[in-house]
């Protein structure tokens, strides 16, 4: 597909993302497959002129772009939690807010619906996923780091094992809450990781102690 | 949908078994979307009369019988280690076990497929996600007892917090090998689970050290 994002003008730019704004909003309230081009041009007011300007490949194009949306937007949603773990008290209200997401999707998966919709295996959606989960595991090594810079956590805590860890855990009780409808598991891999994490806590220069 | 199984007799039971060994042949060689019932009678030998006896609902009642063959089959392809996690040596090979079969797999996944198809959200494919995580989880759970048992681990190591979170793990680690392609995820998250135990290991009484 031609990465045709370089070559827009910002009102361009602008008109792109209002289409994989819209587009995501329909997806996101009804069936991949049964949504048509048509239907995004409808629910946008956008001609079709306009929308093969942008995805000039067609509908995989398009669901592409909506998916790198809906992989920006699982960050999004941990945020400003996801981009300051530098204290205790960040790392447990992100707990808490990566738990109330999932909760509230139920079973829905917009993301993992649009993979399997333009194929999992294929390099577009392989990119995506890897992107996701690249940035995801980077912030939250970041959060740990910044644990250790701040005299919170034991500087022999090996970040480069537990982010993945953490990371895998997290997504293991998205998908046994998208099958079981539990989220249990969830909350179980949450915690079990903080607890981890306190494990390896250190008492601050002043003398107080912030771990458990 | 009616518990036909009750009533069949051994010779039934049998029959009603070739049916979903095949169907589940067939299907992990094809799209289930595609495949029909008459695919099915065709792979297997079977009349349209013997099937509908014991399938009585149709495609999506043989769709679950499936599924629920193939969540037996997660844990067989586990065994014999996972009925004997006793040992270190026992846990070792199950984490090569599990780590060699979902290489093997790489992002195919027979039972999420199944899911999928007849509805995740259905009560037979809750009931039988369900069941495959409790059963699981119980044998990693009596795993880590049967080593406290054997005097290898810390008879206070929290082993109804570590099950869930270690059964969370792998689903995760396996759930980022089906959308990234890459083994990375599971291999660190059973790495990590396992050496969490390990560090909880205890010395025998023999004075000879088989912790980490």
């Amino acid at each position: 597909m031609r990465p045709v994002t370089r070559a827009l003008t910002p009102k361009g730019l602008a008109t792109r993302a209002r289409i994989v704004e819209g587009a995501a909003r329909l997806l996101r309230e009804r069936n991949v497959v049964e949504t048509t081009l048509d239907d995004v041009l409808a629910a946008t007011g956008t001609s079709k002129g306009q929308l093969f300007h942008y995805f000039p490949d067609g509908k995989d194009q398009l669901l592409l772009a909506v998916a790198e949306h809906e992989a920006d937007r699982v960050l999004d949603d941990q945020r400003p939690h996801l981009d300051d773990l530098s204290t205790w008290e960040s790392w447990e209200a992100w707990r808490d807010t990566v738990l109330r997401r999932y909760r509230e999707m139920g079973d829905t998966c917009p993301l993992g619906t649009l993979f399997l919709q333009v194929g999992r295996g294929t390099p577009g959606a392989r990119a995506i996923a890897r992107g996701l989960m690249s940035r995801w595991q980077a912030r939250l090594a970041a959060g740990m780091v910044a644990l250790q810079d701040n005299g919170l956590l034991d500087p022999a805590f090996d970040v480069d094992r537990a982010a993945p860890a953490l990371l895998a855990a997290v997504q293991g009780g998205v998908s046994i809450l998208l099958s079981t409808g539990s989220d249990e598991h969830l909350g179980a891999a949450l915690d079990f990781h903080l607890a981890q994490l306190r494990a390896a806590a250190v008492t601050r220069a002043s003398g107080r102690r912030t771990g458990a």
